[in-house]
């Protein structure tokens, strides 16, 4: 396939998965942006501020790894923070940045915490390298900051001191997940919120 | 475009938000009403009592700011509360009036409260004009009345008063909620219901 | 029209709001049971046991007001229900018995409660004859019993000693709605469903 | 019928019910398994790992009582689970195994608990051979293992020590339920998961 075709596919991708995240409630009042790896150095981002379940491929533009712009249009406000990741992993290939509820609450309710553990869930399986729901998923909680550079920094040290990051939420604001194809970040992505909500009931139960 | 090509897209627009409205539960039992300025000093709003999932463009009449008939049919009896808000915000152009349970609970739950506070969320930068989450939204809550005229009279001395109001709540009732176009208008309620949510659930895990 | 023509009619209202019922996980797993009243003494009825997201409208049959078949098929275990409200309310017309969690969690929460009290809802202003949220709805609750001669008759003397009964709520089961028309009837089964909804929210926030 | 028909309805009923479980958010990120007794010692069953909201009926192959394939594919890993039962239960024809929040969440709340008790459902009627509310259902709380052969023993060490066993669940991970039909089996599930709903409401009201 030629580039062209390939980033035609995964705008479509994009748009597909745009929809399904905001018929979840995920991606409400033009929340929200998703992108694709499309060659080694350029990546596919959703457009600043759409309304995500109306998306289509024009609302999709290509960025260097630096986040510049290669085609028309206004990057997310947030492309570093996916850049960010692109240059990191170099077996990174979609990333889903959402803003459910659940991700959102449950940062505030653990208005200290700077990780959430995730342990004995048998749906932890659907990451990609995972195989007994006897591991324990930690994930990083972030203070939020409209500084989006600083943001992606401080991702980035964290990274640095940390094996095995697979996601991270943003206090009171989101979260951020990826994988190889954007198949595999979905079901990433499905899989947490299945443990957010899980854990929000649970909280509720002991409380 | 002439003006009943102005008004018919109006009421394209209003029976589109209807049904997403219904959909997602926020306008039940024929609750809520909608509009549009049209003109000025014209107004196109749902009329009285119709399935919110049923409307369609027949159900959908006009009147001047004083909520007086210009054209066939009944205006839902709230009408003042609309034309309250479009004489006073000369850049409000539509009007979202819906009753989801979120709403109607929070507002019996802070039974005393004349003001809910939403602070650190993300997603209120959906507002027109909000550019950080260190933004607080305050958003009134007025008792609930048959008395139509007064609950408007409530409105207008509470906005005389307090700069930025962007929404408000009727206790056990529902909420009022605009913009400057009805896309910006639904951006709005989609962000407040979020926050809704969001409260409602922070309030379950510390009880 | 002629009384064939009135009793299509009524199936096929019954099959829509079937659906209906089922979509909003009213009726799971065969549960629940729809009537329309098709002349003074004759009534439109769910068979006995159907899937309501299935439901067509050769799974309606014909009973008098005794629950005599007067068509092919087995007519609802809860046929009596029905009839006596047929018989006791003149402008009774349609009747929606629905078995939502929200019906069955707070009649079992509720476990010595005889009547559920709902005040202050704007809603209610749904149910036919009511015009402000200041009316207080009493819904009556009645044990559950697999003998539904008893407990129709139960229903019957409660009705004797108290005026404006407009639903009742069978403990641990489901609940009984009803209205001049299927259209009402479906409004006040939206407008009670969310007050239910309420309730329960209120309830968890408050414990 | 030939077997082949017979294999290829039993695929298409599968199909079927894969994406309910799905849409429900019982089946999310590639979890749950399905299957379907075609003859007295042959199975149908899902493949290994696929997203359930895409399944057709190619995801589904044949696999003899000990879960040996007897078509291409790779068959799920839990397949002895299914194996187990239809090897133990003659009236067993159709099972399925999901993964909703709620089962997983209630088997963890009650982390000590090797039974759960649900009493006073009118719901439970919903199951094949109950026939009044006041049936007490018994369901069986496992450890989850990724040692499944281990798992398929314990169940069937429960199985012979207790009559009536009509669903299972795995801690942390889901729930097991089956059927004389795989329509059959859909009813139980549904009824299942309702009761389950309403103790979550019930455990958080009481919290």
């Amino acid at each position: 396939m030629s580039f062209e075709q390939d980033l035609l596919a995964a705008k479509q991708r994009i748009v597909t998965y745009s929809h399904k995240c905001y018929e979840r409630g995920w991606s409400p009042a033009t929340s929200s942006n998703y992108s694709e790896r499309v060659a080694e150095d350029k990546v596919a981002v959703t457009c600043s501020g759409l309304d995500k379940g109306e998306l289509t491929t024009t609302d999709v533009m290509l960025v260097d790894l630096e986040g510049q712009p290669l085609s028309e249009g206004k990057p997310s406000a947030e492309t570093l923070l996916h850049t960010q990741l692109y240059k990191r992993f170099s077996d990174c290939h979609a990333i889903l940045h959402t803003h459910s509820p659940q991700a959102c609450v449950i940062s505030r309710y653990l208005d200290q915490a700077e990780v959430l553990e995730l342990k004995g869930y048998e749906i932890a399986k659907a990451f990609t390298g995972i195989s007994s729901h006897e591991t324990t998923l930690h994930i990083p909680i972030f203070e939020n900051s409209q500084d989006i550079p600083a943001l992606a920094a401080a991702v980035d040290v964290y990274c640095d001191q940390h094996v095995g990051v697979r996601a991270y939420i943003i206090r009171g604001h989101g979260l951020y997940i990826w994988g190889p194809t954007m198949n595999d970040c979905w079901r990433h992505l499905e899989a947490f919120e299945y443990m957010l909500e899980c854990q929000l009931l649970e909280i509720r139960m002991q409380s």
